[in-house]
This record gives C-alpha cells, sequence and structure tokens, in this order.
C-alpha cells in the first residue's frame, strides 16, 4: 500500500469513479445496461479499497469488450424453473448484468421457500463476489455464491494447474448497515500476488506453488510456469473442487480447465458460470428472529472480545472513508485509463 | 494404524459390527429405530477403517444415552414446510435418526425443485457427516452438510476456543459404486489428535492449536488447556464461522458455545444443529445430464493423470476389504465394549 503514499494520485468521489468506469466502459462499446452493472462494482471495489477490483481492472474489461468473444449488447435470459431456482443465461455478456436483474426474485424466493438458487450461464466474470453477497443480506437473507476460474491451480498431491483460484463468498444479514461477510480466493494467494513477487525478485513462501514438475518452489517465476496451490493443503483442495463441480457441472457449465481453453491465451476474463444460494432465516429457523439474531451477535462479539477480526471490517472502514472524503487513484492509473484508445 | 498390526485383534464380519453395536445401544436404553440408525453409521465407520467414527464411538454412546439429558425413545418430528425446506425435530435424540427418516422426501424436494434444505434441530451429533452424504449422492443428487460443534477452535487472530471443529462434508454423484465425497474438520487437527500427542509426550506443528494466552504453542497440553486453530488461517477461520451460522443461528439452533454450555462439562455427544442441502444437477444444470457427468469425470480423470488422489479413495478401497474380509477390531476395544455395566 506504500505505492499509494508515495506515488502521485488523482482525487475522485466515489461518483466520479462511477461515471468515469460507465464512459470508459460505453466508449468501448459496451451496452449501457451491461455497463451500468459493471461500472456499479467497479466502483464498490475502488469505494472498499479492494483496489484489484477497482479501476485497476477498467483496461482489462476494455480488452475483454473488444475481443469480440464478449457480447457487448447481451440481454440475459432469466428462467424462473421452480419455486426454488432461477436460470439465468447471461448470453456471453458479464455476469453482474444477469445477477443485479435476478437479484430481487432470488431474495423473493427464498423467502417463499426457505432457500433458493440462481444459476447464471454463459457469463464473463472478473468481479469480487461480495457486493453481490451484500444485494442479498441487504434484502435481509443469507448468501453463498462461488465461481471456477481458470485451471492455474493444483490440486493436494498434484502438480498441474486444474483447479480454478475458485472463489467463494458467504454473508449473513446484521443489524446496521454492514453484514457479516466474506469472500476468498481457495488458491493460497492470489495470481497477482504471484506476479508483483516475480517482479520484485523477491522469494515466495512455500505452499504457494509448485514448478512445472510438481516440486515445491519459493520462486514466483517457477510457480507462475508451474501451478499455484490451494490454501489449506488437502481440505482447500477438496473445497475448491467442490466450488468447481458446483459452480461448473451441477449447473450445467464449463470447469476452469474449459473456461481456459475458451479463453484460448487471449487473457481476457474467464467465461463460465456462477452459483448463487439464498438462505432466508425466517423459514429455516422456524420464526423466533430475534433469537436467531442475538445468537449471531453473540458469535460476533465474543470475536471482538478476544481481538479477533471479522472479515470485511477493514473494507468497511475504508467504505466510510471514501464516501466522506473519495479516493486517490494513483496517477499512473488514472492517465492509463483515460489515454485508453477507444 | 502400527497400533493395529501389533496388537491382540478380534476378525468381525460387517454384519456383526451392527448386531454387536445394536446390542449394546439397545441394552443401554436406546430405542429400537434410534439404535438402528447409530447403529448403522458406527458400522459404515469401522467397514472403512474410519475408526474413530467407528466401535470406538460406542462407549461414548452409552455414556450419552446413559446421562438423562438424550430423550432415548426420541420419534423425529419432521415437517414439510415448503417445496424446497424440510424441518426436522430430532426431540433430544440423534441427529441420525432424523436424517434417515427425512432423507427420501429431501431427495425428492431437491429433484422437484432443484434444490432443497433439511434443518435438523435438537439433536445429539457424533457421527461423522459422508454417510449421510453417501445416502444423497445414492439417490442421484449432489449434497453439502454442516454442523457445530463445541467451542473448542480459536478464531483466526483470537485466543480463546470460540467456533467448533465444525465439519463440512460434500458429495457428487459418479457412475459406478463410489461419489465424489469429502468430509473434513474445520479445525487443523481432530481433537482427539491433540489428546493423543500430550500422552505421547510429542510435539505438535504449529498451526494446530495456541496456549491460554493466546500465543502460540507446539505443547499438546497447551494447546488442549488454551484453544486449537482453524486449518488455512483466516479463510480457514471464515468458513468456519459459515458453519457456525447457517448450522446454528440461521436454523435456530446453538452456536458451539451454547451446545458446550449445555453439555455442562460431561463430555457427551453435542447436542445442536445441523443442515444438509441437496441439488438436482438435472434442474440445475438445464438437462444435459451426460455433458454435465462427463465434465465431472474428466475434472476426475485429471486428478488421477498427475498422481492425485480423490478424498475417500481409500475409505473406499478400506470398505472393499472389510466386506471381503471383515474388520480387525483391537482385543482391547472389544473387551472395553462387550464389559460395558449395562
Amino acid at each position: 500500500m506504500s505505492l499509494f503514499d508515495t506515488e502521485a494520485y488523482t482525487c475522485l468521489s466515489v461518483q466520479e469513479v462511477y461515471e468515469l468506469s460507465f464512459k470508459v466502459l460505453t466508449a468501448a462499446g459496451l451496452a449501457e445496461d451491461q455497463a451500468t452493472s459493471v461500472a456499479k462494482v467497479i466502483t464498490a471495489g475502488e469505494r472498499d479499497e479492494c483496489r484489484s477490483h477497482g479501476l485497476y481492472r477498467l483496461p482489462g474489461c476494455v480488452q475483454t469488450i473488444q475481443s469480440g468473444k464478449l457480447n457487448k449488447d447481451a440481454k440475459p435470459d432469466i428462467k424462473d424453473v421452480t419455486p426454488a431456482l432461477l436460470k439465468a443465461d447471461a448470453k456471453f455478456g458479464y455476469s453482474v448484468l444477469a445477477f443485479d436483474q435476478a437479484v430481487d426474485a432470488l431474495a423473493a424466493k427464498a423467502k417463499q421457500n426457505g432457500i433458493a438458487a440462481l444459476a447464471i450461464n454463459n457469463c464473463f466474470h472478473f468481479s469480487a463476489l461480495w457486493p453481490e453477497i451484500e444485494a442479498l443480506t441487504q434484502r435481509g437473507v443469507a448468501a453463498l455464491a462461488m465461481t471456477p476460474s481458470h485451471a492455474w491451480v493444483a490440486p493436494a498431491g498434484g502438480k498441474r494447474g486444474l483447479l480454478g483460484t475458485n472463489p467463494m463468498a458467504f454473508g449473513w444479514p446484521r443489524p446496521g448497515p454492514n453484514p457479516y461477510v466474506f469472500d476468498f480466493a481457495t488458491s493460497a494467494i492470489a495470481r497477482g500476488d504471484l506476479a508483483l513477487h516475480d517482479i520484485a525478485g523477491k522469494p515466495i513462501p512455500e505452499g504457494w506453488g509448485v514448478d512445472k514438475d510438481g516440486n515445491p518452489t519459493t520462486v514466483a517465476r517457477e510457480a507462475l510456469d508451474g501451478a499455484m496451490l490451494t490454501f489449506g493443503g488437502h481440505k482447500g483442495s477438496a473445497l475448491s473442487t467442490m466450488i468447481e463441480l458446483m459452480a461448473g457441472p451441477l449447473i450445467g457449465d464449463l470447469t476452469s480447465l474449459q473456461s481456459m481453453a475458451f479463453d484460448d491465451n487471449q487473457k481476457l476474463a474467464p467465461m463460465h458460470g456462477e452459483l448463487v444460494l439464498a438462505f432466508d432465516p425466517g423459514l429455516l429457523g422456524g420464526g423466533d428472529l430475534e433469537t436467531q439474531s442475538a445468537r449471531a451477535e453473540q458469535l460476533f462479539a465474543a470475536f471482538a472480545d478476544q481481538g479477533a477480526r471479522l472479515p470485511s471490517q477493514r473494507r468497511f472502514e475504508a467504505r466510510q472513508r471514501s464516501l466522506a472524503d473519495g479516493v486517490r487513484v494513483p496517477q499512473s492509473l488514472y492517465d492509463r485509463i483515460t489515454a485508453l484508445d477507444l
């Protein structure tokens, strides 16, 4: 983060981040409804100081939009399959528009049936999952989301990329503005962090990756040419495999290996599926919402009591700051975005 | 495992393991329907050489049955709440009978609605989750199950027991007899393993536990008096918290801390809730089951290609052996069981 303290920067309000994102995306040819959804999640990332999911993503979005593979005018087709199931065909547009168009119906189904699922197919995905989780907790339901990615990660005991970085996010609605929410990749580390270590010539800790022969390595370049590893050994590997199955074959969509083949080394946002589940505490709990919420709050209070932080706490603090004071965008990134050839 | 090779043992057929378990449980006063379900999972554990969930559990079951807290004649009350939701009140009996009575309806609901949930409340729980997962994959659906336990595990950044060992299990139906299935505790290690290290005076690796002041320790006794840690650092801690919330407050049941208070240091099986989700690949996938299954099988084949094992592979191999040749029960355990004062 020292990068952001020493470097020159441009200060933007959160609204200006949104407007810049929307302008760039539509100038690149993305339809307005798609651009609105994408700009919203980029703005949320920048606002919460999740910079790797903020404006930093815009050049990559432009590349994906201009690739010819993304459907710039995709109108998601949302099917009400059963009382507990929605299927959204994103038609090779971005996942976030399909989600935005289905979120109210998903929450309503969960409230009516206790549990509901949204399977999004044929979508380009580049965003964090927590904005979607928060959209559901705001509607009073707990939520769980997952997607595959590209096959960079070896399973436990393996030596070649097979699983994606396969993120998983969960949220629980709380009284007040901020839910309990986490969002993590099941890889030991983000792929971008490996690249940063390579550029800086810094060794990586054991457990992040293996070389192309499957041997443990502390050299970032060797892990990039070999395979990343999951967090948490064989348990993390099992969890990643579950995500691969549930957000892939279960919903009739691609595995990370197939998504990578579809990309054909163009290094675009991955195209695959996403699974989002929503849970109604009212129906699942049997009616005594006050006791249920109090039990959860006691749990959270016990975290604080022993000095443990809840996930997303830093993000919520950053959000407060950004809404009050705006965000600092590194000048180099700002210049790169405004210089994009659109 | 060398224990089992050098020690004297009694050889029993799988059927004899069931009969011994059923006899002991009913002699201890457990009703026949409860005893049937409990004996079935004990037999499955012994058969698959998951010995910590096999006959080894019988003395603890007897203690729980005789404690006065367990309802020996509990008749689970299963409510069909919505097209996608069953709630089972186990009435302070064992979870496994409630599950056995609800499993067909749960699978049927998943097949009709794409996704379905079974929330089991007020149940004593001592068994592994994989037998329940396998019962669902045998019915052609994918499944996910979780429960809290007792508050032995500190959250990441914390220093006191708050979370349970909170196991999670997942299964995917495959062609042939064996599904893809995993079942793991979200603690770094089983509590029993800590105790074994303490007895043997062996140091434990860093990352298993902290002492009572929250400092990392390699002394098993200090971790037993302090707190265990989750697997996978802050990610494992987040996952464990999700299980705590979903199989606790979400379904109107106890947290691990409350379950521990209910136990009141009697060291019985934990009494709390369990959440089981079932997913129908047909409805979620949109109909092309053959392609979906082929994609999953390609994934599993790629594990084998690079020398990685699928979870449960050893268990399925043990099952084959046990069904053919019976199981070896250490004589000391067999004697302890047959000497139980019933």
